[in-house]
């Protein structure tokens, strides 16, 4: 047994992560210092860098044993943008009225001080019959290429597990404690590019228009119902995201007009089908108009779900016991990198009020970050306790 | 009466011409240098330079004379573009194979040329009871404003006229002598603007989307029979010209998409009854999406047409004289002064074959500026004969 480790006050090492300039995919001192914390809680260590991107992996107890409780985060923030916008030093991380300012306060710097903090106190006070396993990945802003994925790569091949996994991303649309994720839709983006032949306004049937069909097919997507939501889900959507000529002529008609559409969809589909299914009304308009239209797609991330059950169950009641707000079970929202701890083991996410994310004057209120460094010491105690 | 002036070769007038860089607005020496031959051959010429444009009006005969043949044309030429593309100096007028080379060789310096040396030899040699008009402008290529329209301004207040018009403009597609137009379609540009609210991509229900609206009116306008063609038209056409948005961020719904339209339209509407319609159209997908749509449109003329008679017969017999080819006449093609004139009097439109119109390399064929003068001066004198 390592000596015991000192209490690591969650809301203090916000602050030094805030300090550490890991925009994407820059490591900026941020895993190195977890590593040390970590290393000196008695946890064991592994950089599982991949890529370029820096990962670490964290465990506390026995490689094999059955019972394994996992958090998963990442250090990794958006650029700042504009910096003479700010109100304060992005990496600052400068208390003002009970908040910390900074990039990735609230994204999520917070959420992985307030678990490592957690389990750092929870293996030293009451050091469990099981393991905890911290990831924390430097790219999930990114692709998230060699990100959580890398991780996981690495965690099958040297045979680590975890039995569950609390992801700490910001859950919680405007009051603490509101909502768990228990899933999220999938992302996909598909790029249209119709191309006709180019010719002079006053003669369009010596030319062929690209515009209109490609007009036609967004329209006709945008109509579509993809679905009606399941039980789970609220319903799929689709959003044109732009659609482009840039031609400056108005007695030329262009050769070549280009879309993107972007899908976010439930468990009624995966992305093969809805791929099939973009592919073949491109091919009707086209059949239609005499255009060619080619597609090619991005699939960011399939819809997935961990039904409600036994560990939504544990992180609602330790929420519910910390704040007395009974959490919604929610699959809303962008992607995060459940989508990829989903493939390994049941997982759900529990953060923060994510209002600031992403934002100028990014900021977390520091009796916030308390509050959620309690409910995962509570989610740890219960999981362990059972 | 003048001292006879010497016969002007049209080749040679054209090679002079060209090498006037008269790149619209620029006058460039062109009509200067016409100025001089019109005045030294009897023609009373008066410089109608209107908002930087040189404009030129030539007489020869009595103001007040009831019978005045006019020719219009012009000398401004579009720009060169890239000028390492051309096999020639641009403004050199280098004979190559029979063939003179240069910008506004063929559009409409040849053209020019060729009815100012008919119109020479004619009063010189044949002086008609009636009067010659000759109107060449620096702007046809451009907005047109200040060009033929401020000539016939002029002529208004200065009580000049003309009986019937021929403007020198291109008009055979392939082969010389098989294309007179009488008349030509309207044209008019429609500007679209659809504006919404921006949002993120995977709340499709917090934003308005402006793309799937725009998409449906191109889409509906694209698919929309303007007409059947009339007797003597070809139907109007409809073309969209852009469709932009420039949003690159695929998890962003844009606020605003904006499209162009281009109508050639024929007799069987006006400029209004179609501006009418595109504002409901724009109304209607308005109203059934909630997206409000802006539309501007910019008119550059009006379809109109000199209905076959006496002026199209007398060209028509002069270029089957001339060339043996029996010329249909036609309305087809984009806009030209003829537009203006028609206001004034019967205009029809005949020329060389335009080709290389706008083209890198530029040329015309040396012979066909002799058989377009020989033409020119047939018409003359059958006008005067009659």
């Amino acid at each position: 047994m390592p000596a015991l480790s000192p209490a690591i006050d969650p809301a203090e090492l916000t602050a030094r992560l805030v300090r550490c300039p890991s925009v994407t995919p820059e490591e900026g001192g941020a895993l190195t210092l977890l590593e040390e914390l970590l290393s000196a809680a008695g946890f064991e260590c592994t950089r599982t860098d991949r890529g370029g991107v820096a990962n670490l992996y964290a465990r506390w107890g026995a490689k094999d044993h059955p019972r394994s409780f996992g958090f998963n985060g990442h250090t990794d923030v958006v650029p700042v943008g504009d910096v003479s916008a700010w109100s304060c030093d992005p990496f600052g991380a400068e208390i003002r009225d009970g908040w910390l300012m900074g990039r990735g306060a609230c994204d999520m710097k917070s959420g992985v001080a307030a678990f490592v903090a957690a389990a750092v106190d929870f293996v030293r006070d009451t050091p469990p019959d099981g393991a905890v396993v911290i990831t924390v990945t430097g790219d999930e802003e990114g692709d998230g290429i060699d990100g959580t994925a890398a991780i996981l790569d690495w965690m099958v091949r040297a045979d680590e597990r975890m039995s569950v996994c609390l992801v700490g991303e910001p859950t919680c649309p405007e009051r603490f404690g509101e909502m768990i994720k228990i899933g999220r839709r999938g992302s996909l983006t598909a790029y249209f590019a119709a191309t006709g032949v180019q010719g002079h306004s006053a003669y369009p049937h010596r030319a062929k228009n690209p515009v209109p069909a490609l007009a036609r097919l967004v329209d006709r997507l945008s109509a579509a119902e993809l679905d009606s939501g399941t039980d789970h889900f609220d319903p799929s959507t689709l959003a044109v995201t732009t659609f482009d000529v840039g031609n400056p002529a108005n007695n030329v008609i262009p050769a070549r007009a280009t879309a993107t559409v972007n899908i976010r969809f439930n468990d009624t589909h995966r992305s093969d089908t809805l791929i099939a299914w973009l592919e073949a009304q491109a091919a009707q308009v086209a059949q239609d108009t005499g255009i060619g239209i080619e597609v090619s797609v991005k699939v960011s991330g399939e819809s997935f779900i961990t039904p409600p059950g036994a560990l939504s169950d544990l992180v609602a009641k330790a929420v519910q016991a910390e704040t007395g707000v009974v959490p919604v079970l929610s699959t809303s929202g962008g992607t995060s990198d459940a989508r990829f701890m989903r493939t390994h083991c049941p997982v759900v996410e529990f953060g923060l009020v994510g209002q600031s994310m992403h934002q100028v004057d990014e900021r977390v209120e520091l009796a916030q970050i308390h509050a959620l460094k309690a409910v995962y010491a509570r989610v740890l105690a219960a999981y362990f306790a059972a």
